[in-house]
């Protein structure tokens, strides 16, 4: 089984972030880094902008929020120091829903430009950090006015949930019950949203400039596999006992819907190729062993902290409750005898002339 | 009397939000409008940029927080259809200190875009908008990157109290009795900070750009003057009386002092002269009637606004409430009797080549 589902729901959705700064996504940032570091260094060398602008979709707020930007910026000097060149301007624009905590990230700043310029040893004078609020599914940028944009664990969620899964009785995500439509509806979405995604990205981005992201995506062919289906699958069977005890209406249960896709790598392939504002540098499948870094109380923790939202507004707060007492117990019973991975994949992907 | 000093602090503060927003600054907003149009309006027949930078420094966060904004957008809008003109893409930066409530602002993004569509009946495809945290007392943004940048009733503070005012006993801004080396101390931090504000707002101008700024000065040439000092004696007398009941030690009560500063027109022009890095367009002075806006209790609200994160942090919080019990008191006791006028100074200056 793969935990992927668990922690899909890292980042992007702003209310909580819980999730986005969990220990998996630290893990990811590291294990992300040599290629990251390899398309900053090639990006940096290849243009030298006095002024680079870089923005970090999704940041989330938390103890991972600076993680990307700061280790950027110290390839970026690093690069200045060994090709003796004076230091770009720095723009950096911090990204998430309207919904994020950005006040508590703006009260961080002083520490964070403090910690970088110990570490850099320079006096960073030219550092401008900006909060960009609103949907990555939408342009949030001007015009050719990014040259790094970078992005983790937050494009598996869809802007919404898709039309017509009106049948998906008794799942809440895909599963090997639902119906083919259903399938293709979620499919269709993830197309639609994705490729929009690469498109606002391409008009933002300079010619040359790098486009970095990292979602959580699955294993199997199948997107109704248990691979990437599980964890919905427990916190269904929660939602069907509660239909079953009459604390839930039947209807109300199966209007409800998430709004995530794990893609296969090669559907991430053919949206890029289809998309074709971009040549795709690296497309790199990754796995990291859920069960080094988390435990089932954790599991739980980040699925609430993603879901919460959407089952309060739909089932209101004390059906909420019950469901995530049921939900951890039922985590914690069936979560250890897995071993669990998540499968990650990375693109680096450069901006067209 | 004049109740420059109650309102002067409006703004700038961040952690409250109430005085910025008063009707007063709606008021100082719709006065200043005449000459903010014709600003913008020469800006932007002289430039027409493709791309329109605008920056609020000061921006707080409640109803006035869009205003300025939005009605400089539709000055824009109509000069467009006017000249049968493309409309510019806009970058619009909120400033304000880090501690302002920038999740407010962003969740009402949503808002303030449908509204501004609604009134100019264009798409706003392209208005981007930011939060730009920090004191405009440093750099907020890159270099030559800003068309306008307005500021309405937030640089009447200082960057910090002035060093060397130790001796203001009895005191907590400039006042009759305030020794010679304290209002010297104070007038000299005042061109200090207006200076290098003036010098940052300089490097972050186009050439041609405009920084529009209006701010609560004095009309009589003392700075110790009744006129701009008469709040904070009613504020020192509280204080005085609880250092006489044993409520507040003598050493704390002479070791505060309120960073403000309310200069006399002439005192800005020669710092904008000194600075040399704009051309002066206008120096209007304007006055409000203060009892047509406000109320005893509305006038003690907005002091307890500014004063009461400062007077916290040196005082206390149950010492700087019960000073506000009776400064409210002493403020219904006197401020009636009083004819009072706010001065508003407001500047409009063009970036030199």
């Amino acid at each position: 089984m793969d935990l992927t589902q668990v922690l899909h729901m890292n980042g992007g959705v702003g209310e909580e972030s819980y999730a986005n700064n969990s220990v998996l996504q630290r893990k990811v940032i590291s294990l992300t880094k040599p290629l990251r570091d390899e398309a900053i260094t090639n990006l940096y060398r290849n243009s030298l902008p006095k002024s680079l602008a870089i923005a970090d979709l999704g940041c989330s707020c938390g103890p991972n929020t600076f993680l990307v930007i700061s280790e950027t910026m110290k390839v970026v000097e690093k690069l200045c120091q060994e090709m003796n060149h004076k230091s770009p301007e720095y723009k950096i624009f911090l990204n998430d829903l309207p919904g994020n905590d950005f006040n508590t990230i703006f009260q961080s700043l002083d520490t964070f430009k403090e910690n970088l310029r110990n570490e850099i040893k320079t006096e960073m004078d030219h550092c401008y950090i900006f909060g960009a609020p609103g949907s990555f599914y939408s342009r949030l940028f001007p015009d050719k006015s990014m040259h790094f944009v970078h992005s983790s664990y937050s494009l598996q969620f869809l802007s919404k949930v898709p039309n017509g899964v009106e049948n998906n009785k008794g799942n809440i995500y895909l599963s090997s019950t639902s119906p083919s439509n259903v399938i293709k509806a979620y499919y269709e979405q993830y197309k639609i949203d994705f490729s929009h995604f690469l498109k606002c990205r391409a008009q933002e981005l300079v010619e040359g400039g790098r486009l970095f992201v990292t979602l959580i995506g699955r294993q199997s062919e199948e997107p109704w596999s248990k691979d990437c289906c599980y964890i919905w699958e427990l916190m269904a069977t929660d939602l069907n006992d509660m239909v079953s005890k009459g604390i839930i209406k039947e209807e109300k249960f199966n209007s409800f819907n998430v709004p995530v896709y794990y893609p296969y790598p090669s559907e991430v392939k053919s949206e890029i190729l289809n998309e074709g504002s971009f040549d795709m540098d690296q497309l790199d499948v990754s796995q990291v062993n859920f069960y080094e870094l988390d435990n089932g109380f954790d599991t739980a923790q980040c699925t609430r902290a993603i879901a919460e939202p959407l089952l309060v507004s739909h089932f209101g707060e004390s059906v909420t409750k019950e469901l995530f007492n049921r939900f951890q117990k039922n985590v914690s019973d069936h979560m250890p005898k897995e071993q669990a991975k998540i499968t990650n994949i990375t693109m680096v992907l450069t901006r067209k002339p």
